[in-house]
């Protein structure tokens, strides 16, 4: 089984979990599993290719927000809630929270 | 009197403010204006050349995070503390909550 790389808790670096999620449709694929919990890739109905896709996906992992679990063929995406959640402290329900906010301006 | 171009409140996205936080410099800039009140260009020492601070407080500045002031020949620069909060409420308190914990690992 392949295993993918994730940086150790203590390695998430704020400026990288920051990069993450300052893209649009980054920012949707985490705020779609942070309400609905683990997807699989298939899910994310994004406008972007599908390897444009997986480049966002990895960028959110070796930052540090995702965690992506593979079986068989599929891919498997969640929220390192906990990691980040002692790492830095009401960051990312900040952040979902003002993406909440965004998305009711559209 | 040159006035620098600054972007209204609602024009303020939230991708923008989180890749200007997104670096290490500019989150230094943010962390010490947002401790100390306003500051001039000047009065950042950072590890960078000169043009490459500008463009930092460039990019904070047009993504809607910090206001710059010009006065003769100096820059002044202070957070959007009004706006940001107004904006999306706690995220810039929660980005230099995260910013002081990983300034406190090294």
């Amino acid at each position: 089984m392949k295993i993918l790389h994730h940086p150790n808790r203590n390695d998430i670096h704020l400026s990288s979990v920051l990069y993450a999620l300052s893209d649009p449709v980054r920012l949707s694929i985490v705020d779609r599993i942070a309400h609905q919990g683990e997807q699989p890739c298939s899910a994310f109905t994004t406008p972007v290719a599908k390897s444009t896709l997986s480049h966002h996906i990895r960028t959110l992992r070796e930052s540090g927000v995702v965690n992506v679990r593979v079986q068989g063929t599929q891919h498997f995406v969640t929220i390192r809630q906990e990691d980040l959640e002692l790492r830095f402290p009401g960051l990312l329900t900040s952040v979902i929270q003002a993406y909440k906010i965004s998305m009711n301006e559209d």
